[in-house]
């Protein structure tokens, strides 16, 4: 990792605060480049940040002359290109767990409630504040009610996978901090509180969490 | 791989025809379980489904005694028990870019469309059909104008990166049948448009079609 990384972030998007787990997971020393997703309409908007990612959202991280985009992508690369200490598991069936277990939250959970879908239900479909808060909860719980089942079947530990964090984790914890910003009540999902309550003393986590960034409002 | 492939698949489903895809392109042979996402209610809400699937959506993917689910996992799955011929090409920055654009479908397109999406659409929040089509629309030419403008940075090949089908392949392709399904005017995207004309000419995208499937309609 000869050259230096540099991270397109906004303090409270999950997608890219799960690249930040990953990297203090690593060790991996990262700048940060704030976007602001809300003001002046969105800073991700600007013609300069989608020439960097034609998509408009974060985070997008560089490493040296490559510019890398969507958040697994990122995780999947660094691993590669930074593979100690390892955020997936060696057994291609495991990996293959932890990865469904990521998938879960960044595809069936997060982009249906993400802040432009949100955005187009309001002011593209007139919902109102109270049934915009019902969508939220309802893929929340519909998602989470599927992860923690999916963790029942295997041991208890420290994580989603066994006793080390992985890319399932770093998924998890930004997607249950943003549940209960949005009212959802957790207390079906024991094994989730429990995963999230250990990740929150690990300073990876810590340092990676939304009021521990720059641009922290 | 020694021990049997059987796909719970539902013929229409764009994330089951990714793996379709994959396994053929690989050439890996397997068993159908079809499971209708209609009829009396889904099947995949049938809690014998659900106990292979907690989520209740296909595709699942069993070898020998595994279960697998998310079709982005099942195929990484696949790549590492039969890497050949490679879904991924081999340098770090390219496998990231492939997975970017699968991604970018599996993310950012796929999951705010699909079934169970728009039927919240239409029986919770009570969409009009003409608002819902808009729905589908927006996200589409939002994901397909990004997806386009990266594959624009890049020379052109036959596939989504160079000459050989990865990952993002298995992606697009069901994803652009589905857009001109819901009646996307796709005119404005001809390097998408020429790879799916050029993927629709090969005999492992014509096998995973939907009209091919032992449960088309």
């Amino acid at each position: 990792m000869a050259a230096g990384l540099t991270l397109y972030s906004y303090f409270r998007s999950s997608a890219t605060w799960r690249v930040r787990i990953a990297l203090h997971l690593k060790g991996l020393p990262y700048r940060t480049v704030p976007i602001h997703l809300l003001r002046d309409g969105g800073e991700q908007h600007a013609t300069a940040y989608q020439s960097l990612n034609p998509e408009g959202l974060v985070p997008i991280l560089q490493h040296g002359d490559v510019t890398l985009t969507q958040s697994l992508a990122i995780m999947e690369y660094l691993e590669e290109v930074a593979p100690t200490p390892p955020l997936l598991p060696t057994a291609a069936a495991d990996r293959a767990r932890v990865r469904a277990l990521a998938l879960l939250v960044a595809c069936d959970i997060h982009p249906v409630n993400n802040l432009r879908v949100l955005q187009y239900l309001q002011a593209g479909l007139g919902v109102a504040d109270a049934a915009k808060q019902a969508w939220y909860q309802h893929w929340v719980h519909t998602g989470l009610t599927a992860l923690e089942a999916q963790l029942s079947r295997w041991p208890v530990g420290d994580f989603c996978f066994g006793n080390a964090p992985t890319l399932a984790d770093c998924c998890l914890i930004p997607q249950v901090y943003n549940a209960r910003r949005f009212g959802c009540d957790l207390a079906a999902y024991p094994r989730i509180n429990a995963i999230d309550a250990h990740c929150q003393t690990l300073p990876a986590f810590i340092a990676a969490a939304p009021d521990q960034q720059p641009d922290a409002a």
